[in-house]
């Protein structure tokens, strides 16, 4: 079912490209969806892309810009005329012409506003407005309002003039003379009922989940999810309906999350992908990088505290890579245990003190097991009775304290407003480096020296 | 618009629970949506929550079950005899109905489907038929089908006929004589279209996207992502229309699978939460801490072959953190970088050689500036001109090598059919930790003694 791109096929429509043989392109991609047609471009040239996109159908056209990820269509509507992206715009609904726009420098989008259909521009103006990571930056304006008094007949004429704009569509939704939202009535519930029925009588009785505009785009995401919706309508303070969004925008949001968590715990510090510039991709990787750095300064300055030690029995040296790594990782799981049981709150809630005597239990049975085997390998490897004593000791202390602090700091950033998954990226291993370094030679002076 | 759980309202409700008074929970409850009773009900225990879902709407009661997150409602369930469990199932849809019977304990299996109504039954034993993880499993057995001869009349009595099992629709799907999918018809073009019309004349031209029943729960979420689809039909091996899966289902998928990811940078091998026991927890991190455990064994051994070196000049040990450190840091960061792009493959195409070019001029440039601050901190803190360009050059090399062992790790696994988000795991820092034991101690060798 789905469209395959062969070789063959892929020299074939260059030989056309290179011969502009419009019939040949036309004809071939009439009944290809968009999305494959996409695909298919990512294998030309920027310019032969466009040379294909201006010949097609304007909706395929438009249909294709929107859904380049943002950073491929930044760099591609660069070699389009405001008018041509204007021609583009036209095709859209307004939440995704807005998100174009968002991308497209100041001045020239002051131009493409200008080039725009009147009733687009309106829609376009207010929705910029509003930050891209809110529910109002995530809506369309495109819906279909009806009145309570109206009948089944009248909902389905206001469908039918509104047909072109709106694509997708689940609901009617119900206003009253202020445009406050007070109900909605599904299509499936249009499709059935009588024609002559008033929307009082078929509008949904329990009362409409919807969303403020200022609502962060997560949080519309979680409620989307919660009550199972295709569609949420978003009203303004004062309840009037002012767009809709739609799961598609909301999966968009998911994924892009998703993304942004594994970036912190990579240490990465801002958007970048393999494809991405040298520069940006440095600039995204130094920070962190630069952090790691100082902290291994910071170890090397405390280990230098004991130089005397070291010098005296040098094997204390050999353990510093296992002691730190495993404080390390113990950190990382705790941490990671936490930030996703913020992120889906339990049927079970268990107490603070209750979760804190898991994770110490949990630790210590952790702790003992694997102070037990490095033990055993130590002293079957390196036969000295005593360090292996003084390492598994403190093995089992570090693996407490990691998992101390793998469980409170995510909590602690939460609690203060910080993403908590910042806990599972390289800050929790730079920090439990030092506390693994400090605990380890606290031990060995107590034990061994 | 959302339901508040004060404490007073929790304390009341509460009463109301000790006291029996039904008359109050019922009619508190009436209005409030099924998600949010969910959340009352955490706070309360499972006999008292059961008390309450009894009492309320058969309906809103299965919702609530359907609802719970798996491990949850695993336990939730012991409590329901057959024939409770049986009178949820018969009030939800194939697909939630098979789910929860594949949490039911064998024996119990067999009693509850012998107990459900017969019609849901014949479409639950398919159903059962299929892994959880792939569309087979996904999909619900409710959906209408109608033939190309029949007008949209036909189409909406078949839909009011189904209505009541069929509670989620977006379109109805045309068959041919032996059940095979030809096309597919939107709700909105049945609302638009005059009565009489036949479905041949309004059906959708393109070729209707469709999944077959062994595709992986991944691929089916690509799918619908790609071409934005609210639903799917899935189509068994002789392409004859066997169920459909909406888009709610898939959004548990992505969430699923971004948080299947997170454990494993984690270095958790099965999915565990904060919530479960304790034996649980220690088996799932276990065995990644006992492969880092075993990477600091030999991490000792292979220092101890330095022991002389080392003697003579303690202060190389006192780097060895920090070596170690950037080279699990700048490793996880390219394999995470590589993750992302296998994930979201990109307009621009670049072959294996330009990319690793561009991978080896971020890492030098990332490399030059680290060992560029570390030089000048060791000169200032330390002030050994020639151990700190030892340190600053073996630094170089392993953001080199770490950053070349972070790209092809994830390429090589993802190559070999293995989840690439393994590199962003332990996994990278275990092995880069021993490499850049490697490179330090070589340079030490070749540079200072």
């Amino acid at each position: 079912m789905e469209f395959e791109l062969s070789k063959e096929f892929r020299d074939r429509f260059q030989q056309a490209l290179d011969e502009r043989d419009n019939t040949f392109i036309v004809e071939t991609l009439e009944s290809v969806q968009s999305a494959d047609i996409s695909s298919l471009l990512y294998e030309f040239s920027s310019e032969e892309s466009k040379y294909v996109l201006d010949i097609l159908d304007k909706e395929v056209h438009a249909e294709i810009i929107r859904d380049l990820d943002s950073d491929t269509r930044k760099a591609f509507l660069k070699i389009y005329t405001p008018t041509e992206i204007a021609g583009v715009l036209n095709q859209l609904n307004s939440d995704d012409a807005a998100d174009i726009l968002h991308e497209v420098p100041v001045k020239a989008r002051e131009e493409v506003l200008a080039l725009i259909d009147a009733d687009l521009r309106l829609q376009v103006v207010d929705l910029l407005r509003y930050e891209e990571t809110v529910a109002g930056g995530l809506m369309a304006k495109e819906l279909i309002k009806v009145r309570q008094g109206w009948t089944v007949n009248q909902c389905i004429e206001e469908i039918r003039k509104q047909a072109e704009n709106v694509d997708k569509f689940y609901a009617v939704y119900v206003v009253d003379e202020v445009d406050r939202l007070i109900g909605r009535v599904s299509l499936k519930s249009l499709v059935l009922a009588n024609a002559f029925k008033s929307v009082a009588e078929i509008m949904e009785e329990e009362e409409v989940v919807s969303v403020e505009t200022y609502l962060e785009d997560t949080e519309v995401a979680d409620i989307m999810q919660k009550y199972d919706l295709e569609s949420v309508p978003v009203v303004n303070v004062n309840g009037q309906l002012v767009g809709r969004i739609t799961i598609d925008d909301v999966v968009d949001v998911i994924t892009e999350q998703a993304e942004e968590e594994r970036q912190i715990m990579a240490g990465i510090s801002e958007d970048v992908e393999e494809d991405d510039s040298v520069w940006r991709n440095i600039r995204a990787r130094l920070p962190w990088l630069i952090i790691g750095i100082l902290g291994g300064l910071m170890n090397a300055k405390f280990m230098g505290l004991f130089e005397a030690e070291l010098m005296q029995v040098t094997a204390i040296a050999f353990f510093i890579p296992l002691i730190q790594a495993t404080g390390g990782n113990v950190g990382i799981q705790s941490a990671s245990i936490v930030v996703q049981s913020l992120a889906n709150p339990s049927f079970v809630v268990e107490g603070l003190w209750t979760r804190l005597a898991k994770v110490f239990l949990v630790a210590m049975l952790n702790g003992v097991f694997l102070a037990g085997i490095v033990f055993g390998a130590n002293v079957l490897l390196f036969t000295e009775f005593e360090l292996s004593l003084t390492v598994s000791i403190a093995l089992f202390s570090v693996v407490l304290f990691a998992s101390f602090m793998g469980t409170v700091t995510p909590m602690a950033l939460n609690y203060f407003g910080f993403n908590p998954a910042l806990a599972s990226g390289p800050f929790i291993t730079t920090t439990n480096d030092l506390l693994g370094l400090t605990i380890y030679f606290f031990t060995v002076n107590l034990l061994l020296i």
